[in-house]
């Protein structure tokens, strides 16, 4: 279980999002967790529609997930995660999704990204002095 | 504006339901509809799963939508209905989308749906009856 | 049946695209039909992407859908289009889903559109200039 | 780069499929990969619809994906996979996709899965009987 993670949000399955498994397709839950990580963004400041404006976007270079239990129609679940830094450059984000009402473990994820500007790799130095000022330390891995 | 509703949710456009013209893509939309109705009927007891596995399924047989104001990242949102009686057979969502901060119109909708028991229309009394029991009267179109 | 359709191109139900019911999401036949008005517009010379880009929008305004006939995994469908002019600023495309096997009619949608230039709209005139190069003749409605 | 596949199927990028990035959203890949593994499994005498009405189910239990170039509104791309077993429940699907132009790398991806009837994983003897007679060796990993 992620013990100390930077923020948490809760969300509801909805139909349209399950298929024909009756369970939530599995390329919904990169939704989930996309929607996880740019609402902890914006709470920290940061917009990514003003972001991409200025040139500057977030990339997603690696994605990793465990399925571990499928979500269903009307779960009510919780989406967490942490920010860890890795190297001069990489950005990751330690994601997991837990059903609300037991707290059975849906997803472990992993996803590593690098800052771009202009389509190239820039230092996520910007963003941390935000954090910083957000009361939010981002450790080394 | 809707005047009567018989039920309001509120909801949060997410990053990736947006297109390259930065707004909400318009076949999302549905999507936000269809979320507010099923939420209306689970609150009312039913469940579309549920009634799937018992061969009665909700068909839409037709759709109209008035696009009057893109909604954009971040927006907060309310999705309202109401139902109506048309005919033995038809029951008519009319829907409405207004953006929460200043009540601006979104969308008006108007969907049209039938019930099927294993393929075939059948008489929406039985969902009336536990209508009644939740003190939603339908009016007739 | 539409009789004379200015574009018609074939595509496949995606797993993905069916929801519990084992059908077509109604939302997905959005896609297909957006799918099918941008392709079209693309071999005529146009670019959504790069319209957007020079502040140029299509913005559809009303969507009538009619689902007659739902379609299942696997299967290939034909998505048809004509365009007509209505008054100075809308185009209306005509569209038709039909199953491409035994031409089953799936969906008939009427889908209105204006053109925005930095987001007020404009004469579609510099579209038909193209479409006239293309051979191609909007009739009024 | 991907020597001996098993299975390479043909797509394009639909405008909704991109965000407000102006490329492909990064959830979208993972229907682009399930579409391939489902297209090879029908291809092999498997449908997905037809195997959950049996009570079996493909699960994907881990996914790994590596982001290596966007891809843009109307990109042509091919979508490639290789089955490979490892040890007595799993199969490993790697997958890839290439942009078809220049065959530039878009995506490396890996995804385990297991077989589930009712629930409960099984052995993929059924499957491996019928990928021998459509001439397919699945090696062990």
């Amino acid at each position: 279980m992620m013990q100390d993670y930077h923020y948490e949000t809760e969300l509801e399955v909805r139909d349209y999002e399950c298929d024909i498994q009756g369970i939530v397709n599995n390329a919904v839950y990169q939704n989930y967790l996309e929607y996880c990580r740019h609402k902890f963004l914006n709470q920290t400041g940061f917009s990514f529609a003003q972001l991409h404006d200025e040139g500057i976007d977030a990339v997603v270079i690696r994605a990793e997930l465990d399925y571990k239990y499928p979500l269903s129609p009307g779960d009510v679940f919780l989406a967490r995660l942490k920010m860890v830094k890795k190297g001069q450059l990489r950005i990751i984000f330690e994601q997991q999704i837990v059903r609300k009402s037991d707290k059975k473990l849906i997803i472990n994820a992993r996803i590593t990204t690098v800052l771009t500007r202009n389509g190239r790799p820039v230092s996520p130095e910007v963003l941390e002095e935000k954090f910083k000022k957000a009361g939010i330390v981002i450790e080394e891995e």
